[in-house]
């Protein structure tokens, strides 16, 4: 069911004047973190607000019953004591914030426990237990499929199953983290052999992460009508990916060290509670397409499963960056490019008896638009290197050069509601070692 | 550098006797795992010796230096805290354990610290806080490419990278787990849709498990030559596979919900330590086969990276079961049959800046030998479900029936050294959900 409630109303003010404006955060917002104030290495759970960020570590005395109860489990260095409290807790702490933040006779009890933004250090809001990526783009799918696979771009179980496959936990970092060029081996088309070198074709994937709160036991599986109800809320995800050493190495069982270099996730959890407003239809198939099989159908997800999210990509080059330019846009999109909503993803996850845990998180897959103008990789703008894109500045790009930054964002918007942002995903290759 | 001491010595004795007949754990295995005595639920570090196990939490009073913080370590509830000590400590721990168990005035100090092993209850090693399985069996990787690519058996990348995906962490469990046939999509080859329901063709898969010591940072690599310095060492793992959800969801990304549902592993560590005698030469690789390039080409590792290890499958049926009879064999094979070393995983692993972190857990992949005697796999056996086995009392098999249980097994030889064994890797199919 939809959840709307006084948190969601735009009219409403706070005493805390960025919390009416329009940063990502406003009041309506209210993002799950994880951060250090300034001068205080101690990562405790956080809540974005404005250009601040409320310490739930210490909030935990103003509040009472479930609210308390979340916060408390928000209090440590990551925020999975409170995914795995569902989404009751999660909730009351919600409105319990919100409350704070427009009760103006609350100002003074809550000004202590607000730290500014900026010389705040964010942290992975949870330890990610397990990273599964799928592949829902299925625009990405198709253009990717053509460049792999010319004959055969959408393979018989595309429409069937939701494909998804195991990605490595340990190298998800947080925005901001930049990282080295990976090596790997790599075979040129007119080569007979491999070589191990640098990647020569970086690329990043624009997604979106989904942050599972409470799990199910090994064995049991996760209804669909009730799969949404295991979801924290969402993420950027850049699934940087070095193509050369992936066209390699991935057959028969599927990208390895051609992704495990590193993932970057945004900080903030937007959760599902935040997003309600924005919740929109499943963007409705084509008639050929098959329906999904019962165990991942459901009316209400059908209806409102898919969320008006628009995604976009930025990149900031070292020439730009010397002459003082902003980040450029590379590509705008829409996260209803997702041919299986979030729910779905879950349902089929466990539907074999596979635990899901508290701060898992599920990738979308790429999502690239139906034109250039919201592809979400470079492979795609470039048709595979072949094409390059040009810059404002002049510059070109087949894929990633050395000190080129990636930044993802991302917005929910809706008529008559407030805006909320995601904050960014960012991160600059650095030159191999 | 091969490890010999004197905790190698086959003449050595312990005053505890069944520490020198011939189980699995005699005085000179001495392997790590984590166990909780009858009636007392706290697990803790352990070392099997004979039909008993050492309490580590308890043995820190007794030692010094690199043993004393080895033993705490191994005190908690897991051994990633040793495992990330390396290999000097647990070496120095070895040897202390030794010394204590083969000097009789210790006996009165040391007895306390024994329980018997068959109350005992024995829980995961370590926390897995990634699962990588490699596909290193070069047979059966043969094997399986003819079934499922009759034009294209063995890729190209194969003799060149060594192929591995990442798996599922959570749903690895210790020995002796039972869980239920897994359901999923299946499309069968009559069929124009596919079907959720129950797993028709669930398999198992022998294979050894390689549990990572110290791990690498983000962005740094591990080279070939001090790769095995990051192994603590290896244990069985049955990787469970369900073949008709596999034919379906497998391409293009990989093997998913068909290997997630559970993954079991034996719960002893059979440290590098104690397998040392045991080394080989890497098995010489037929002359048209491509070098292994530079980054996972080490003289020592080709001389000593392989293990003299033979490695068993049972089988116990109801119907066996009912009838009081013992388990059936159903192979029996070599380590030697991967065609990569476990140094030459861990170096591929990390060689594109990807860290390995301790409890890491690496899949050889199914090692089965050259011949149907040794065959890993119903899959092979069955020659993909076409020709059914016979087991001794009549019944067939082409893949597991409900309530068939799959015991692995496995023990390092040599001549005029001690056998040591693995233990076994037990786990029980129920019916499906």
């Amino acid at each position: 069911m939809t959840y709307i409630d006084e948190t969601h109303d735009p009219k409403a003010q706070s005493w805390l004047e960025d919390a009416n404006g329009h940063s990502d955060f406003p009041l309506q917002n209210l993002p799950l973190g994880v951060f250090s104030p300034e001068g205080d290495d101690k990562p405790r759970g956080g809540i974005a607000i404005g250009d601040h960020i409320l310490d739930l570590g210490g909030l935990e005395s103003h509040l009472s019953g479930d609210a308390a109860l979340a916060a408390k489990a928000a209090g440590g260095s990551s925020l999975n004591a409170l995914f795995a409290l569902g989404a009751g807790p999660r909730r009351a702490l919600r409105r319990a914030v919100f409350a704070l933040l427009t009760d103006s006779t609350k100002e003074n009890l809550i000004r202590p426990l607000l730290f500014s933004a900026t010389p705040s250090t964010l942290y992975l809001p949870a330890h990610v237990g397990d990273y599964t990526d799928f592949y829902t783009g299925i625009n990405h799918a198709e253009n990717v499929g053509k460049l792999f696979r010319p004959d055969n771009p959408l393979l018989p179980n595309y429409k069937y199953v939701p494909i998804g496959y195991h990605g490595r936990a340990s190298s998800i970092r947080v925005s901001g983290t930049n990282f080295p060029r990976p090596k790997g081996q790599i075979k040129t088309p007119d080569a007979s052999e491999p070589a191990f070198g640098p990647c020569h074709r970086l690329d990043y994937e624009l997604e979106m992460g989904i942050w599972v709160s409470h799990g199910n036991d090994l064995g049991d599986t996760i209804p669909i009508a009730s799969a949404k109800q295991h979801i924290a809320g969402l993420c950027l995800l850049n699934d940087w990916s070095a193509r050369d050493i992936q066209a390699w190495e991935y057959q028969p069982l599927g990208p390895f060290l051609a992704k495990n270099f590193i993932s970057t996730v945004s900080p903030w959890v937007i959760t599902t509670e935040a997003l309600a407003p924005y919740q929109v239809a499943q963007p409705a198939r084509p008639e050929d397409d098959p329906k999904p099989l019962a165990y991942l159908s459901d009316a209400e997800d059908q209806k409102t499963g898919a969320y008006n999210v628009i995604m976009e990509v930025h990149i900031l080059t070292e020439k730009m960056r010397a002459a003082g330019e902003e980040p450029c846009r590379l590509s705008k999109g829409n996260m209803s490019a997702m041919y299986w909503t979030a729910a779905q993803l879950v349902a089929h996850h466990a539907s074999g008896g596979c635990n899901l845990q508290p701060g898992d998180l599920l990738g979308t897959g790429t999502l690239s638009g139906a034109d250039s103008s919201s592809y979400g990789s470079l492979l795609e703008l470039s048709n595979g290197g072949k094409a390059p894109i040009t810059l404002p500045n002049g510059e070109t790009r087949t894929f990633l050069e050395d000190n080129d930054e990636l930044i993802l964002s991302a917005y929910a918007e809706r008529e008559n509601r407030v805006r909320i942002g995601f904050g960014s995903c960012r991160g600059k290759v650095q030159p191999a070692r």
